[in-house]
């Protein structure tokens, strides 16, 4: 029921097929992000529409609100979302070390306030895990100890340590509960510390034999090539034979740099975030809507592309949904920018099966990095 | 290219075929309003999806944002907005005689203020008649002066002797535009005035051979007995033979109540604006989702309807998506309600056919009106 397959490499780069119970995802593949129970102004028909294989929720925003139970009384996660195609939960770590406001770290697991109604909650590792279980996706993720970007190796080696003794526990539990539809993947923390991200997989590999495996705690802050860093020390690391899940990135160019890198998975809001702010990804880069040079320009956001966003409207009309303030310009937009994505991936599966995915980054970027020039 | 055929009367229902140059509409017919070029929150094809064969949009909206000619640019207004079936566009009369803020009327026009940027803008029949001859909707609407539901009878005869000048004003220009494929369609005003209605029905047909008739200045305020009361007075004395469009109206029992007294297209923002507030039509009368008492309920919002909305989610996932604020929440339950007043229309239509409009219009007002009884 969880199976990987490398279909063909190019480099580092990887082709592959993740099997899942609700289905089966080609790689590299991006996640759209659905924070609670719903990509933010898509519905499952327009991720269908948009290719979408494999979609993200995340477990603190679903069990703040409306709780893991109601969505279990309500048929689990995806009858609740009315997505049948493999989805993914994230542990809650990210969320409870970026909230604002109280939060009090121990070894046992984690206090902090609801940021829906300041209520006290506590997470440990087996509530998540159980959490997850409630909730039912395909894959449910090891709860970690996540420290900012810049963190330095005393506070990145205590959290890393942290999470290690929290993945065993939560590896426990996830046994325990022997969720036959569900498998529980490790998170690498480590910050930007060569020596640490190293050792935690190293240790992490040894725990068990992991059905996936994903890298945490890059993209939140660090500068992008320290970022590139850690993902070329651990490449060659890597078990081969798992899909390999960056999470939270990210932006076109984070997608190609990073497959160049040996990774297979992506997470990230930025299509649906940017979207609603009238940005929209193109092959000659970002293009914001609003401005003025679009009011009466009947081209599509992006001739290439064959969402019903470029196919049915024009430049000139999404302008003018975002300035007249229309919610429908949110959706579209937003719609695009996953397609885009998607399309992205599925452009970079296609270069890796031709043995051609460095000539076709380079191309890539030329293009979408600096569109003109000849 | 404009024609209607009456396919079939109950009393004084009627069942017809209204054929415009964008296609065919049967009729009575339900038309979702696009204020600025975009029926809120849906796609052209979730309204293609909800069975809409005529849009509205709103004149006065888009003339002062995005401007007819950036329309004109774009494609004209079927292509702007990406939908190719039938288009009518209302005058922009009701508009500007409803805005808050300086209005000054005289016989050659209204001077009123923009709601966008404040600034000093004039209609006159010609120039309402020449913005919607560049938007090209397949019907125009002449220019009319709109009281309040409350109007004494001096100031509704005001109105009305001012809106039968603009329309032979309105009917002169369109004439000078030759538009082949646009109609326009004049507005009976009169108020809750039955004498008033009754003259001013009969010199707009004395005027001109008319492919259509729409009854303005209700649904404004006046008590709904009012409202009947006039439809009950014209209804023997409008022309058989033409359309009857009911502006602005409305709720599914106003339309039940209005296709009795002889009507047979409407429009009207509450199923989208009722939809974004969380309220919901349904065969047992509304519905708002946002009560407690969904949250942990399976139930489609509405067992009966065959939308994406009903046909895919529960209504514990719908009150989830308004109570977290998600923007999906607002669409599901628009398009839940146009297709709500599609079908209704559609039933309406079936039982006109079966020559049993009373029976049936009796048994949908029992389980609307008093849900639960037997």
């Amino acid at each position: 029921m969880f199976d990987f397959h490398i279909d063909a490499t190019s480099g580092p780069a990887r082709a592959g097929t993740l099997t899942l119970p609700h289905g089966t995802v080609e790689t590299p593949v991006f996640m759209p992000v659905g924070t609670q129970g719903t990509v933010r102004t898509l519905s499952p028909a327009d991720l269908r529409a948009a290719g979408a294989t494999l979609v993200l929720a995340n477990t603190y925003h679903l069990h703040v609100r409306p709780g893991e139970r109601v969505v279990e009384t309500l048929g689990g996660l995806h009858r609740f979302m009315g997505w049948d195609r493999p989805l993914l939960t994230d542990s809650g770590g990210y969320q409870v070390f970026s909230l604002q406001g109280f939060r009090r770290v121990d070894e046992d697991g984690v206090d902090f306030q609801s940021h829906v109604d300041g209520s006290r909650r506590r997470l440990t590792p087996e509530r998540a895990t159980e959490i997850q279980w409630t909730l039912g996706a395909d894959v449910a993720m090891a709860f970690d100890h996540v420290v900012p970007g810049g963190a330095d190796a005393s506070v990145a080696r205590d959290a890393l340590e942290r999470t290690l003794r929290w993945l065993e526990r939560c590896a426990k539990r996830h046994e325990e509960l022997r969720p036959g539809g569900q498998t529980l993947w490790p998170i690498l923390q480590g910050g930007t510390h060569l020596a640490l991200r190293e050792e935690g997989l190293r240790r992490i590999c040894d725990m068990h034999p992991w059905t996936g495996l994903a890298i945490g705690g890059l993209s939140v802050g660090e500068p992008k090539p320290a970022m590139y860093e850690v993902l070329e020390r651990l490449e060659p690391r890597l078990p081969p034979a798992v899909p390999r899940y960056l999470m939270g990135v990210g932006f076109p160019e984070d997608l190609v740099a990073a497959v160049e890198r040996g990774i297979d998975l992506f997470d990230c809001v930025a299509p649906t975030r940017n979207g609603r702010n009238g940005s929209a990804f193109t092959p000659d880069g970002p293009v914001n809507i609003r401005n003025a040079e679009h009011r009466e320009d009947p081209r599509p956001l992006d001739a290439t592309c064959d969402c019903e966003t470029c196919t049915t409207f024009s430049r000139g009309y999404l302008r003018h949904l975002f300035v007249a303030e229309e919610l429908l310009g949110l959706r579209l937009l937003s719609l695009h920018n996953v397609r885009f994505l998607i399309r992205l991936a599925s452009e970079m599966r296609a270069a890796i099966r031709r043995s051609a995915f460095g000539p076709w980054a380079a191309e890539w970027r030329r293009r979408y990095l600096h569109p003109g020039t000849a």
